[in-house]
């Protein structure tokens, strides 16, 4: 299994964000993805590759997923950032104020002129800083998401982007939860698309195993019935990034039946996360795609500084080859894990055991 | 004409608030309100009281205008923020997630029990921190609004609720913008009720002179014919509170032509901002109300460190003439302003200009 990696990862190091109303030391940071790397090192589990992808391929996908404002915004960010005030270039970009919910307000005709307000607007929450080096990480984290959607189309079983900022978070016009471009959803389309192999997977699941409930990759799919979207997290009413991921968010429109959402207590153990993994599977084999992307977030070992779960860094390989078994030809996105020292270990892990079993 | 003061507003003291992505000391601060107090007692205007408000009158009053479970989240909030780490203690609350905007986000009915997931929800900046004090603060705010009802409601032409925190931007079910619990919009719903008085005012025009757009009373009041609420602000493309306050949003439903708004371009002088005033009373005289209220802020001052207009302490005299002479009993609220040493000589001048003039 080839690993993509982005190479331009650590321009994204936000320096705090706002946790529990104060601001703390990131938790997202670049040695998590340089604790991945060196331990696919460690143990040559495959190749090493930064994306071979060029920026129009990556630009054009990255449209296929994100709104165009939303994508303007990302690209201009830091500039406009800089603009407001010469000192912000101290400082990262956090929002601190957002457009009511209720249906008097924000009209989607009235894009405001302050950037401020744009931040805001595009994001829903302030735990996630906009860096001097944010959109060139993340554009290059597509670009990963890409390459591996390309492997996969080319005949290979599966394919990792290992990549950060992360991507589960991100909406077609939101950032938060550490994300800015949502890579799995970027792969998934792509995968249907063909656009950047010859083949194309016209249906695609999306297994998501981050603690945090994705609810942009949830977002962005909410109406389409190609990409069945599954969820196990920590149950919304009590974990981030909460009022999303409920049971009974079951899709809309033509998508009504392709979100599966399984929320569960914090203090789950693997036990009982893996009967709702098989409960996941289960859903997936019924859905009868082509392909599957899995955001692989390792929040869910015991730990995590973060989260709530209680899984084992050994347990992680008997997910590794529970997602193996499902059988489809899969890419795999780095997503959370915030136990630094241990998320290379969990990573290489899961990945060991989905390689084992193909 | 009588002045309602809060004698508890000082309980509501915020440490710091987000502002443009760092923690800043707040700006709204106990010594504004002591300036306003102080100077009126230096010039005699009026006479002072605290209000002559029950508790059960209050309660009844605030539940009027405000959402059963915003008021409770409310009145728990401090309890419950304590509650999740006791090192909350010793700082104040600020949200620091939100729910999205989509159509397909937060329902209704899925009120989260994580109570940082609430404080974003019921919320819409992080720049109004909710402390120890500020539900108690808040509350007897409200009874300062109702005490100055109940006088104009009684025969006098006037009367001043000097309170804070502030209100206009507090909405059904939200707070932001320093606010919490909407004063002026507990006065005008107290005017139609006669609920603190024997008469009744069953039309009440609502004129918002603070810099800042009153998105809180809007929202409260938009789909009513009942209460016509007009505002004069800087723009909401360019100014905080952003969103809301387009010279479009002229009501919805029954309420349909009953919102006004005139904004002003960051930089207004006082020639235009009259000429604004001069449209606004207008309408007022216009829709035939039975009484005013008008939520005064004094951050339309050419010092004030968050505002952009540039009206002189001279100015607010002719301003409250202007608002004499739109010849209806009227309750005045304290809003906005944040030249701190200027705010009391400010807030009497127009006081003044208004007594002089009836």
């Amino acid at each position: 299994m080839k690993t993509f990696h982005n190479p331009h990862h650590a321009l994204h190091q936000g320096r705090e964000e706002m946790f529990r109303g104060r601001l703390v030391p990131c938790h997202e940071v670049p040695a998590r993805l340089d604790h991945v790397l060196a331990e696919l090192q460690r143990r040559a589990l495959g190749s090493l590759h930064t994306p071979p992808i060029s920026d129009a391929e990556c630009e054009a996908a990255i449209a296929r997923v994100h709104d165009p404002r939303y994508i303007r915004f990302l690209a201009g960010a830091w500039d406009e950032w800089v603009a407001m005030d010469p000192e912000n270039a101290a400082r990262d970009a956090l929002p601190s104020v957002w457009p009511l919910g209720n249906k008097h307000a924000f009209r989607n005709d009235a894009l405001p002129l302050n950037f401020a307000a744009r931040l805001g607007l595009f994001s829903f929450d302030s735990g996630s800083p906009l860096t001097v080096g944010t959109w060139v990480a993340a554009r290059a984290g597509a670009a990963c998401a890409l390459a591996a959607a390309r492997e996969v189309l080319s005949g290979e079983r599966a394919a990792f982007a290992l990549t950060r900022p992360p991507g589960h978070h991100a909406g077609p016009d939101f950032f938060g939860g550490y994300c800015f471009l949502n890579n799995a959803a970027i792969a998934a389309q792509a995968l249907i698309d063909g656009s950047v192999g010859g083949a194309k997977a016209p249906r695609v699941a999306v297994l998501d195993v981050d603690f945090h409930h994705g609810n942009g990759t949830q977002t962005i799919f909410y109406e389409r019935p190609d990409v069945f979207t599954v969820s196990l997290h920590g149950d919304p009413a009590t974990e981030y990034p909460f009022f999303l991921g409920h049971a009974d968010e079951r899709g809309a429109g033509a998508g009504t039946g392709f979100n599966l959402n399984l929320p569960l207590p914090r203090g789950t153990g693997f036990a009982a996360w893996c009967a709702a993994l098989d409960t996941a599977i289960n859903a997936i084999d019924h859905f009868n795609a082509d392909a599957l992307v899995v955001p692989m977030g390792l929040d869910t070992f015991e730990g995590d500084p973060i989260s709530g779960f209680t899984l084992k860094s050994e347990d992680y390989e008997t997910v590794g080859r529970m997602i193996a078994a499902v059988g489809l030809p899969t890419v795999f996105t780095f997503e959370g894990g915030y136990a630094v020292a241990e998320v290379g270990v969990n990573a290489v892990n899961l990945l060991e055991g989905f390689c084992r079993s193909c």
